[in-house]
C-alpha cells in the first residue's frame, strides 16, 4: 500500500541521471560537471512512463492549454499545447475560496509526478483543494513544434527550454483557469521536489500575486556558481556509505587507481568487462567509472528504510546491503569482483540480468542534458578526503566544451543566480519573501544546495538530521 | 537655476505623446486606445536630446555593455551594446558600502532623463552614493542590431522590447557592475519616473536580491485590464480645467461637436484650416480634434506654477491661462477661434509660429508605439458628464485592429498584470513586497492608475493633493 510517505519518497528518484552521448565521450574525456547535473534528469527521458506495482493512480481529467512558445519577446513562433491534470472533485469551489494545490512539473512525463505524489493528492480533501499537475513545456506531451523529434532538433528549436518561460506557463495557466472559474479569490499553493521544487521557491519569488506559499522539496536552489562549495554533493553521497562502513568507503575509493590500471595492462579491459559482466566490450575504464559513480549516486538518492521498485528494484537501505556485499567478500577476493558484487544492488537486485549495457539511453540527449548546458550549471567536485569518487575539480571550460560539442550552446553560468537569487540570499529573503518551505533530508545529496535553516518567520526550513529522502510529496 | 524640485518636474514631460502614423490614419477611424497610451512615449522618439536653457548637464562618464538580446531563450540572436552613464565621484566605495543610485531608463535617450532627474544627482552626495543611468534597449543609443533602422524595420527584430528583457538587462548590469567593483555590499537603490517608475517598482518585486528599495514616481502599474476604470486618465485632465474654470470645461466639451459639424459644411474643412493656421488643409476634423486633445492633455501633465521651456516654451499655470483666454474672447467670438487662442498657450506661446503642421512625427512609428502595441495595453475611455473630451468606450478590438496594421503584431492585454501584478496588488504586496515608494501629484492624470494608499509600513504612497507632477525626481 503507498502510504503518502510511501508514495513520496520515491519522488526522490527524479533526480536520477541521464548518460552523456557516446559519440561526445569517444571523443572527449575532459571532466564536464555536466555529467553530475544530469543527477537532477532521469526523468526528461521520454521513455519513462509511470509503472511498477507500488504506482498509484490518482484520478485526475487530463487536458491542455494553449501557451506562447516565448512569453518574453513577440518573435513570430508556433504556440503550442500544455498538457495539465486536473481534480476537482474535493474542490471547496470559488464561493467558499477553496485553494488550488498547483504541483510545479519538473523535467519529465506527468503522469509520472502525479503517480509519485501522495502527498499532494492526501492533503487535498482535508483542505478542499483542487489539485493541479501543469507539465513542463519540452517533456511528456508538452512538445512546442508538435513533436519530440522536431523540439528538439537543434539548440534553435531547444532554445525555449528555460526555467523562466515554464514559470509563465505556469503563471498563465492560473490566470486563465482562475478567471474561467471565477476562482479569483482562491489561494493557490505550490508544490515541487527537486528541479520542481526550485520551480516552486522561485515562483514564489516571483510571482507573489499568484500563488500565496510553497512547498519546495529537496530544492537545490543554491548549488550555483560558489554559492556552496562544489564538492557539497559528492561529500554527502560519501559520507553516506562512510555511516555505513568505514572498509566499504575505503574500498569504494581504492578502486578508481585500481580500475584505471588494470584497463593500461594487456588484456585489461576484456578482463574487466567479464568481471562486470557487461554484454559488450569495454571501450574505456571511463565508461566502467561512470557507471558506478551512477550506481552510488543513485542510490545515496534512494537509500529507503524499505524496499522500491522503481526505476530498479531495490532492497531496503541499498547502501548497507551494498556496503554488506562488499564487506562480506572471503578474504584474497580481488577488488573488482567486491565492486561487482556491491554494485549488482543497484543494477541487479533481482538477478534477472544476464549482462548489463553500460550506455543505457538510446534516445540521446535529454531536455535535462539542454538545461544543465544553458542555465542550471551546476559545479560540482570530488575532494581527496571526504570523497570516495574520483578526485576532481570543477572546470567551468570543460562544461562549456561539452555543451558546444553536444549542443552547439554556450551555458550561460551566472544567470541563474541573477535571474532568481542566490548570493546573500538569506537577506534577500528576510526582506522580500515570505511562504515558503524548504523541506531536507540531510542525507540526501541534494539537500547540501538547499536552503537548511529557517530564514524568517515565514521561511522556514524543516530538516530531517537523518532523512533519506528530502521529499515529504 | 534649475532646483532638484525644478528640474525634476520636466520628467513629467516624458508623458508626452506621439503621433499616429498618418498612412494609417488616414485608412481607419476606429478609436484605439493606442493613441493614449501615446501619451507615455513622447521620449522614445529618435529626435529628443537634451536641449535647452534651463537643462542641467551633470558629469558622468558615458560606458558601453555588451547584452544578450533575448535573456529567456538560448537562440542565437546578436548582442548589442548597452549605454549606461556612471559618475562615480561622491561614492563610498565599496569597503564602506557605498550605495548605488540607479535609475530605471525609460522610453527615450537616457542623457534625456539624466538631464532632467536633478533628485538623484543631488541626493547621491548626501548619501556618498555612485549614479548610474542605464539606458532602456531600442532607445538611444542601446540599439540591437546595431542601428535604429534594422532595429525597427519589423516585428521581428522589435520583439525583443519588452519590460521584461530591459528589467533583466538591468540585474545583468547590477551584477555585473557590482563584481567588477568588488561592491557586492553595496545597496542598490532604484529610481524612475512614469515608465521607469513602472520598471522601478517592478524590478523591486522581481530582483529583490538585486535592489533593497526603489522611488516609483508617477508610476501608472494598475492602467491596465479593468484595475482602474478606464475613464481615470481623462477625467484627472478633465477636472484640472474645471477647478480653473467651469466655462472653459464647457466650452471644450461643446467644441468637438462644432467642430464635426464645420467640418460637414461645403468649405468647413477650409474655414477651420484658416482659423487654426494650419500650413495645409485638414484632411478631416479627426485630426484638429487629435490635436487638441493632445494639447489639452500635456498641459495637464505640465501644468506647473512656474514657466518651463522644455518641449514646448511654456507660461506658469499654462491651463489657467488657456482658461483665460477661451474666456476673456469678446462675447460674440466664434468657438473655433476661443478654442484657438486658448490651445496656443500651448503650440504657440512664444509667438514664433507662423503656421502648424498637425503632423508633427517625420520619424514614423516610435519604440513606444511598439510597446503599447505589445505589452502596455492601457485601457482609455471618455466618459459624458466627467470628461470634456469626445464620449468613447474603451475598445480593445480597436487597438489590436490597429497594432496588426501597424506592425503586424497582436497584443497580449493580460500579460503585464499576469507577469507583474495588479488585480488584487495590494495583498500580494502586504504579504510580500517591501521598501517602495510609489510617489504621486493628484491633478497628474497618470497617478489615477498610480498606487496612492500605503500599502504596509514599507510599501508607502506620497501623495500631493494639489501636486501637478508625480515625479519628486
Amino acid at each position: 500500500m503507498a502510504t503518502p510517505f510511501h508514495a513520496a519518497v520515491l519522488l526522490i528518484l527524479l533526480f536520477i541521471s541521464a548518460t552523456t552521448s557516446s559519440a561526445y565521450k569517444a571523443q572527449h574525456h575532459v571532466r564536464s560537471s555536466i555529467k553530475a547535473h544530469r543527477f537532477l534528469g532521469k526523468f526528461s527521458q521520454s521513455h519513462n512512463k509511470p509503472s511498477g506495482p507500488n504506482i498509484q493512480q490518482y484520478e485526475y481529467e487530463t487536458r491542455y492549454f494553449e501557451q506562447q512558445l516565448d512569453h518574453f519577446s513577440f518573435a513570430k513562433l508556433p504556440s503550442f499545447r500544455q498538457r495539465y491534470l486536473i481534480n476537482t472533485k474535493h474542490w471547496a469551489g470559488p464561493s467558499r475560496s477553496g485553494p488550488i494545490f498547483f504541483y510545479c512539473g519538473n523535467e519529465g512525463d506527468i503522469e509520472w509526478f502525479a503517480a509519485n505524489t501522495g502527498f499532494v493528492w492526501e492533503l487535498a480533501p482535508q483542505f478542499g483543494a483542487m489539485v493541479i499537475f501543469p507539465e513542463h513545456r519540452y517533456y511528456g506531451e508538452s512538445m512546442p513544434y508538435g513533436s519530440r523529434d522536431i523540439a528538439y532538433k537543434n539548440a534553435s528549436t531547444l532554445s525555449y527550454l528555460t526555467s523562466e518561460q515554464a514559470l509563465a506557463d505556469f503563471a498563465i495557466l492560473i490566470t486563465e483557469l482562475k478567471r474561467n472559474l471565477s476562482a479569483q479569490a482562491s489561494p493557490v499553493v505550490l508544490f515541487g521536489g527537486s528541479y520542481g521544487g526550485m520551480l516552486a521557491a522561485w515562483m514564489r519569488l516571483k510571482y507573489p500575486h499568484i500563488a500565496i506559499g510553497a512547498l519546495a522539496s529537496s530544492a537545490p536552489i543554491l548549488q550555483f556558481e560558489d554559492i556552496v562549495p562544489p564538492e557539497t554533493f559528492y561529500d554527502i553521497v560519501s559520507n553516506g556509505f562512510k555511516r555505513e562502513s568505514k572498509s566499504c568507503f575505503n574500498t569504494i575509493k581504492e578502486s578508481w587507481n585500481a580500475i584505471a590500471s588494470k584497463g593500461q595492462e594487456n588484456n585489461g579491459l576484456h578482463e574487466l568487462t567479464k568481471t562486470f559482466h557487461f554484454c559488450r566490450k569495454l571501450e574505456s575504464t571511463n565508461d566502467l567509472s561512470d557507471w558506478l559513480e551512477s550506481a552510488y549516486s543513485y542510490l545515496a538518492m534512494t537509500n529507503y528504510p524499505y524496499p522500491t521498485d522503481f526505476l530498479m528494484p531495490l532492497p531496503a537501505n541499498p547502501i548497507k546491503e551494498l556496503c554488506r556485499r562488499i564487506d562480506s567478500c572471503p578474504d584474497g577476493t580481488s577488488i573488482f569482483q567486491r565492486i561487482f558484487e556491491g554494485v549488482t544492488v543497484y543494477y541487479n537486485y533481482t538477478g534477472t540480468v544476464d549482462c548489463f549495457n553500460i550506455d543505457d539511453d538510446p534516445h540521446g540527449m535529454s531536455g535535462w542534458d539542454w538545461q544543465a548546458c544553458t542555465e542550471m550549471v551546476m559545479p560540482f567536485a570530488s575532494k581527496n578526503g571526504t570523497s570516495m569518487f574520483p578526485v576532481y575539480e570543477y572546470n567551468y571550460t570543460a562544461d562549456e566544451e561539452y555543451c558546444l560539442q553536444a549542443f552547439n550552446v554556450k551555458p550561460r553560468p551566472m544567470w541563474i543566480s541573477t535571474e532568481f537569487g542566490g548570493h546573500d540570499f538569506k537577506n534577500a529573503l528576510r526582506t522580500f519573501g515570505s511562504n515558503i518551505i524548504f523541506s531536507n533530508g540531510l542525507l540526501d545529496p541534494w539537500s547540501g544546495g538547499s536552503v537548511l535553516e529557517d530564514v524568517s518567520e515565514t521561511i522556514v526550513a524543516l530538516v530531517t538530521e537523518k532523512g533519506k529522502t528530502s521529499c515529504p510529496l
